[in-house]
């Protein structure tokens, strides 16, 4: 369909918002408008330039038969902070105190609001490494998962705790749950990861790791190679780490369930903005 | 900061695109870009006639002093066509068929690229209803869940099985799996739920209706009200329906474990949209 320049940045605006990370030839777009190349690229110049002026992303551009154009989700410093600000301010609030001295984060992890932001700003901090799937574990992370993975544009994988489900033959290992020291099963469907993927790891919560640890571990069953890992909220307490590199947003320095005190600063993500 | 207008097009169209169902007083537009009223008049009718013209949704204009615009998403019939149909190709893969006359889904509920159209056709099916949250049952109708609530700008609230999870306390109920007759639990943590909310209940696959029903009463206990039920796949094979009111995408009309059979047609979707 013929569009004008106003309508063809509307339209483009939405059509790469909707795939990030895709790469689409300038022929598609040429095509799409009836519009010569040159008025494309015009058009992408003033995309591009107002993306990064309002933090949005960027366009990239590859030359050559075999290029295009691609939307790179990226979050400039600031908004990252505000979003942080708001996680820490809501995190160290006393009614989200649990027995035991876990967090109550449901409503957080429920909400697309925020969900949205924090997807788009792991999304910007993984841009550069090669991500074919984004795996979590079921319950919590899953919303976390599909978060990140909309501004990825790649598929979410689900590890479960039990194999009750029907997803046909499963790879089932063995872990230590690093705070408890129990011995826990996890299990992946055989069929929903292909062999050598390169896979982003995310979890809502870590304590000591054992969970991430063990999504390793399972992956290793699959050939794949981790290509980051990913939390939203860490435990400061965990004296024994066991997990080396993961990008945290938000650091639980301190529980006291007692004088219902939670103390919560930012992560260590700022290394990798 | 001053936008001329092609740089406010990109910028106000990504703007609404983020925030589905937002009502945005046009002051904020004309404050955000330096810009007179009447110029973002004349920008929003562009983004409103490019957006209706190329099936993404519509832009709502409230007048008055409590007004502002609302991006409303929508999809067109020929465009959902084309997702139900992919569906159904996708799922009557003979390979699919799991023991027990179950289907391997899970790879297409962990596809952004396939979830998000999904839910922006639900969210178009429901778009004047009145919808405070979103209700579905652990696993595998979280992503379902949240890929319409993306595009309804609201909360996910997930109902489980267990209530081995840590978030306080919880109500709980039995049911009746409609299917296997067994009775079952199901549980939502009490603070997840504001009392007397509108809830649209959905899950990735229905039977019988049993655990759809299920989350009915669990809802009443809240007193919340049903603004709607959405299912991704329905049974033909239920003899007796526990649910009257729903929406499907896709019916499964025979399952032939033996012969390695299965069966798709369209669900009854066309008469909502």
């Amino acid at each position: 369909m013929k569009l004008r320049r106003s309508g063809r940045l509307v339209d483009m605006t939405h059509y790469l918002l909707e795939r990030p990370h895709q790469l689409i030839p300038l022929t598609f777009f040429a095509e799409r408008y009836e519009s010569a190349k040159s008025s494309i690229s015009e058009d992408l110049a003033i995309i591009k330039q107002t993306f990064e002026q309002q933090g949005i992303g960027t366009v990239r551009t590859l030359p050559g038969a075999a290029g295009g154009v691609q939307y790179i989700p990226k979050m400039a410093a600031e908004e990252a902070e505000e979003v942080v600000a708001y996680l820490c301010e809501q995190l160290s609030r006393p009614d989200r105190l649990l027995p035991g001295g876990y967090l109550y984060m449901t409503d957080i992890l429920g909400d697309p609001r925020i969900m949205n932001k924090i997807g788009r700003l792991y999304a910007s901090m993984f841009a550069d490494r090669p991500v074919d799937v984004v795996m979590t574990i079921a319950t919590n992370g899953i919303p976390f998962a599909y978060a990140i993975a909309n501004f990825l544009y790649v598929p979410v994988v689900i590890v479960r705790h039990d194999n009750k489900v029907t997803e046909g033959p499963m790879v089932s290992i063995n872990y230590v749950s690093g705070s408890s020291k129990r011995i826990q099963t996890m299990v992946l469907s055989k069929r929903s990861l292909a062999e050598g993927a390169n896979v982003l790891i995310v979890d809502d919560f870590m304590k000591a790791g054992g969970t991430i640890n063990g999504m390793i571990s399972l992956l290793q069953e699959f050939n794949g190679n981790v290509s980051g890992i990913g939390v939203l909220v860490e435990s400061e307490e965990a004296k024994e780490r066991l997990v080396d590199e993961y990008i945290s947003l938000v650091k639980l320095s301190e529980v006291d369930v007692k004088e219902k005190r939670i103390a919560v600063k930012e992560g260590n993500y700022k290394a990798f903005l």
